[in-house]
């Protein structure tokens, strides 16, 4: 187990129509509040009028700024920053997924830094990225359990500007509070559940897949969060109403990320940068891009540590350990995963996206390594040459 | 699953060495501090030497109050209380286990409150427990994993006159801050390391015990805390100075109390509640009366729900499920319990601790009974009868 700092103080209100609570707790940190969120769905579902309504109830004047889309845009960011500035916004509000929360995260960090808020993405002209020491305070109220933005302490954005997307660290991201009511998540399309599962998995299965030892609780945790998300998100699909599956799916969504479940761990977010690259170029959904990506991943790198390809086979999957060949049990897992995908609706495949090889070489070339000597990941190192045989066995 | 409100905001300081940061990390905090702690041990071992003279290296002043007990006296919170008001000091530091925390909790709660400190614990004149919503700043150096008090929300004090334990609970109780080296454990003695991973054990088993349907993430959760706990105590026992299992109970002390794993559940504190009368009349160590009342409480109460002792038995205890009787498999699981104490050299029947049944109607009757129509617990609820028949099957 290696040392470790977690703080993780995001206040969590959970449960059945904890939004109208949203005005008394968003009081607590300012008088004027930037409404952020993205399509038409809350206006649609009437929740963003609920949530106006509830500030104004609480004395808190409402600035409202829409449009947040997948895989959310600097330009919107910087118009967000450029709003509360000229209003004289106190506190940001997030209303949405993951993409409202991680625009609101950068446009509450924005408001408060002298320079371009790109800088926390991609680096400031010497190449490095700033620390987040002030922000405006932040709530959100959650729609879509995926990201787990809500409590985590990463925010990614896509510059247009070359379509990059690029993350934000540090506990400054952490919203100060989460509304999270998992009624909310009802009218969620069948698609966006399961990619919001798959991102859930994700989160976990990256940090599962560690080359640290002595990470019992840890490994158990994650266990259980997995084997939690494997069993609820084929009942929420099949009874979308069903109000224990859509809980069970939104608490799991916010420790599947907040890092208590890589405390002593070192975690491997190669497939994720791997899939950056797809949703930045082909703009898929994130959860369907890993659905494709992970496997091929687990493919590329299992041998690197057979045992714990079969345990995460025995434990998670309900696999039998097949003592005499390991490697059976490590095989057998992933195509569990890989049928499980599939069973709710997730493409495992480059095609089913419509992606074919003509860009995998250049994606395998712009993905992020974040190692320093060329190559991303900690399970095991992938330089771009390896990267892309990634891709190419997702074909 | 039942709404919840969750907040654990201490900052966690974890791994080799971290001790070494208290200085700087106190600074933030206040420039004068009372470091408070138990008896000879950290003296001896150099910890209070050490961690004096981080704090001065910071420029931190220090004072000093040492003398906690196990099942920490008001008496002696009194005397903290009037030493930070005579001293102008400005942060609490605990050095020490749960007694020695809960002890620095009281004290720094009762510096910022006009009544008298007991009001928290034994309600006022009014017979009401005020919230704690000012206290001095309050950090942790953990040398004992049982407790959980370095993260939880809950402060238990024993007013000598009538030796009542009592306790309070709110998140103003969660100290800010919480460093945790395993190593400061590797001194442990086996009896104290066996009652730390008891009270471990129960904390997570108090959880475990609801009458709550639909509660599979933190129903896992809990399983994973509970087997890396059995795995992980027989290991420390053995081999005093493994770091990875030494670890491994660290982290799971903290996790196991800090309320992430009652998210959305009913928790039964009865065996606490009960055990509480054991140690404030007898003294003996809390955790060695949890593992004598535990296996009591379970016989008394598990025909409510045999599913579900069932699914302990068999997830927590690796028992194997009898489909035909699920009855024996609830008392197998019970059973195994029984033997990992006896395992881990604690007591499971009253007379080991040389407690007759003299005293069994009294406690009884003085035991707490928080449900308000005089019964205590939520899986199932016991009046003084009950609770009597208990402390007999104890015998």
């Amino acid at each position: 187990m290696v040392n470790f700092d977690f703080h993780a103080p995001t206040h969590v209100i959970f449960g059945k129509d904890t939004e109208k609570l949203v005005g008394k707790e968003t009081a607590k940190y300012g008088k004027k509040a930037l409404v952020h969120f993205g399509g038409g769905s809350v206006k649609r579902s009437g929740l963003l009028d609920r949530v106006i309504a509830s500030l104004q109830e609480a004395g808190v004047e409402v600035v409202t700024l829409g449009g947040v889309q997948p895989n959310p845009r600097l330009s919107l960011v910087r118009e967000g920053i450029a709003l509360c500035k000229k209003e004289g916004v106190e506190v940001v509000l997030a209303v949405g997924g993951g993409s409202t929360i991680d625009s609101s995260k950068a446009i509450a960090v924005g408001v408060k830094y002298d320079g371009d808020v790109w800088d926390f993405h991609g680096g400031d002209k010497n190449g490095n990225k700033p620390t987040v020491t002030d922000r405006l305070p932040l709530g959100v109220v959650l729609t879509i359990p995926a990201a787990g933005s809500e409590m985590s302490n990463s925010c990614v954005i896509t510059n247009e500007d070359g379509m990059l997307k690029r993350g934000s660290s540090g506990n400054g991201n952490r919203p100060d509070f989460a509304i999270m009511n998992p009624v909310l998540t009802y009218t969620l399309p069948a698609y966006q559940t399961a990619c919001g599962a798959t991102d859930i998995l994700a989160h976990m299965m990256e940090r599962y897949f560690t080359p640290e030892k002595h990470v019992d609780l840890t490994d158990r945790l994650l266990e259980a969060g997995m084997q939690t998300l494997i069993k609820n998100a084929p009942i929420a699909l099949a009874h979308p109403e069903d109000y224990g599956s859509r809980a069970e799916i939104m608490w799991v969504s916010s420790l599947a990320h907040n890092d208590m479940l890589s405390c002593g761990r070192v975690s491997d977010f190669s497939s994720h940068q791997i899939e950056h690259e797809l949703s930045a170029r082909y703009d898929v959904a994130h959860g369907a891009g890993l659905a494709v990506i992970f496997p091929a991943w687990m493919k590329y790198v299992y041998k690197k540590d057979v045992m714990r390809f079969a345990q995460f086979a025995v434990r998670v999957w309900g696999c039998s350990m097949d003592f005499e060949n390991p490697e059976f049990t490590a095989l057998e897992g992933i195509g569990r995963m890989e049928k499980f995908f599939q069973s709710i609706g997730m493409p495992i495949r480059l095609p089913e996206l419509g992606i074919d090889d003509k860009y995998l070489r250049e994606m395998a070339d712009k993905c992020k390594k974040s190692n320093g000597d060329g190559t991303q990941g900690k399970f095991t190192a992938l330089n771009s040459d390896d990267i892309y045989e990634i891709y190419k066995l997702a074909l």
